[in-house]
């Protein structure tokens, strides 16, 4: 693949509100064009709307708001990680010689219908996504004798790490005992291991190599792309203590980017369930099978960041179409040293990890400075 | 961009059916597999679903369904163009080298969202696609005495060419009396001069030159591709006689292909209404601006099938996320000489027009063998 480049991007704080989706989407193209030097509309040769809404021709709407006139425009859906689709996506046209640019904008509300999996017929009248949450945790707790503890750690480094990111949708510090204490939602999950849905949007802008300086001095590089989907269905996901998209998009990613687990120096995982990161992290070799209950415990009490230093989803809330979009504008602000009290010192490899219902389907990119 | 090409393609009828999206996807890429030497489940590195329904990890579904597992897959929405543009994507997808091969399907149910612009709201209560055709039709009737006997042959002209077409919905002929004569839908258009919406799905396989002809011994070549999008409400489209973003896409798509309308054997072109083909002729250059009309009642009187020869929109059928892809199925069928009882005799070069609502948004592409 020929090289490209992130050279902008924008944000909307997460939360819930009464504004429209068109509206929050137009905030963050706002944010990128107000952070970027030399860029016109005039300049953007792809618009790539990220959204789980039932909204026809969202990539137009936002265009003519935003008074783009671009050659290319439609939007992308897959769930919770429509947002790193979109995202590569962007990436194919630019590299291919399509375009020289590409606006990546995910956005979503709280009412999200993508919530609630209906179309998965294995799941019975278990629909929404707690309940494969709830049989990871299961069998991880079974097979590692992870406790309900080892669970609320990963919930109270996130959302302490949540509380350095003034775009995360919570604001408070929870002890262990809080998290220990919310609300059952199931017989192992609780309501503080649960990402949170609410509004909110973020955008990328893409860029080919010979381009990015115009935008940046220090474009952050997309070095590996890796992405695999298993199923729609959950069942089809036989070891509920692994992630096999996850593993097949890691590998690819690594490959890609002639990378392993030990050169990245900060990542974004898709902790929609605390018992998520303790699996991605073992399936992605930052630990051996079975210790990611450790290592989050390491983690927190050294209050190292290396791992979803914004909070994942879990700290800064879930708004499923911007979710994975949000992810790489972390890494992106790490690996340009403007991630602030978040900052993960000399961080110059970054890795976005980002799945759908049960990881069905994952997408992992590598970014370098 | 690195060459791709075409290498399979499937199709199921387009008509009114109880049967699920799903299924009515499923039919054409079954279809399509049976139509190819040497295709294996394994071999599909990305699956792209275009609809314009509300259906929410479709790409997912569909791939777990024809037993693929494929790297990439997602939805792409963008109206009446979904088609051209989720082939757009699957060509950067394999020309930047991100994969080898993919596959998209297109699909439509007959009551699809899509079928009413409820976002434009400089539409007012004219929310119909219907409204904005009439605008265009009163256009040109103004500037260049277009007649309605002038929008009727059209309408002919594409019933009679979907009569050779096994797929088409309509399977009856229609006199110029039976055009003249159907309802009134507005105060310029008659039941006749409008596509019908229907079920339908088309599948294609992209694929790289390296890996083509594995499948096949006859590739067709995407040689150019010209998309462009205005805005999202037809009221930014100013000049009512013509298509601004239809201009510049077959600009794009003739540079990049060096190609003219001169060289094109076989044309699809997307006859939403009567009105469209005209224009569509005048801005393509295949006629002088004004001489659309003439043209299409040369191409009746001589029975000529270079335009539209599977019968149009207005003759097929519109099922709305197929129909790009559809379009695309006849011009490889016309330039692999499969194309039966509307074979163009010694088609080399075919272009293929899809845009949505109003023109507003526009792909061109130029196929070759």
């Amino acid at each position: 693949m020929k090289k490209v480049a992130i050279v902008a991007t924008g944000l909307t704080k997460f939360n819930k509100t009464e504004k429209s989706l068109d509206s929050i989407m137009l905030s963050s193209i706002k944010s990128l064009f107000e952070n970027t030097r030399n860029l016109d509309q005039k300049d953007i040769d792809v618009v790539l709307t990220s959204t789980n809404a039932n909204k026809n021709y969202l990539a137009n709407i936002i265009s003519e708001l935003s008074g783009i006139k671009p050659k290319i425009s439609h939007s992308v859906e897959s769930l919770c990680n429509s947002g790193t689709n979109s995202l590569v996506s962007a990436c194919a046209y630019v590299s291919s010689g399509l375009s020289e640019t590409a606006l990546v904008v995910g956005g979503e509300k709280t009412d999200s219908p993508g919530l609630v999996l209906n179309w998965d017929m294995s799941r019975g009248e278990f629909k929404h996504p707690i309940f494969w949450a709830s049989m990871f945790t299961s069998a991880h707790m079974r097979k590692y004798n992870t406790s309900l503890e080892d669970l609320a750690y990963v919930s109270i480094k996130n959302h302490n790490n949540a509380l350095d990111n003034p775009y995360a949708y919570f604001e408070k510090l929870f002890s262990l005992d809080d998290v220990m204490h919310s609300k059952n939602l199931t017989e192992n999950i609780r309501q503080l291991d649960c990402s949170m849905p609410c509004d909110g949007s973020a955008a990328v802008l893409i860029c080919s190599e010979e381009k990015a300086m115009k935008y940046t001095d220090a474009p952050i590089w997309i070095t590996g792309i890796g992405q695999k989907t298993i199923s729609a269905s959950f069942t089809k996901n036989n070891d509920l203590t692994s992630m096999e998209s996850t593993k097949t998009a890691v590998a690819d990613a690594y490959k890609m980017s002639h990378k392993t687990s030990k050169d990245v120096d900060v990542a974004e995982l898709h902790d929609a369930f605390s018992v998520c990161e303790i699996i991605e992290l073992e399936d992605m070799e930052f630990c051996q099978k079975g210790h990611g209950a450790k290592f989050v415990r390491e983690l927190y009490d050294t209050g190292n960041k290396k791992i979803n230093p914004r909070g994942g989803l879990i700290g800064a809330g879930h708004p499923l179409g911007a979710t994975g979009i949000a992810q790489v504008v972390e890494i992106y602000q790490q690996l340009s040293g403007k991630a602030q009290k978040r900052q993960v010192s000399s961080a110059k490899t970054g890795l976005v990890h980002n799945m759908s219902a049960g990881s069905t389907s994952s997408t992992v990119l590598v970014l370098e400075s």
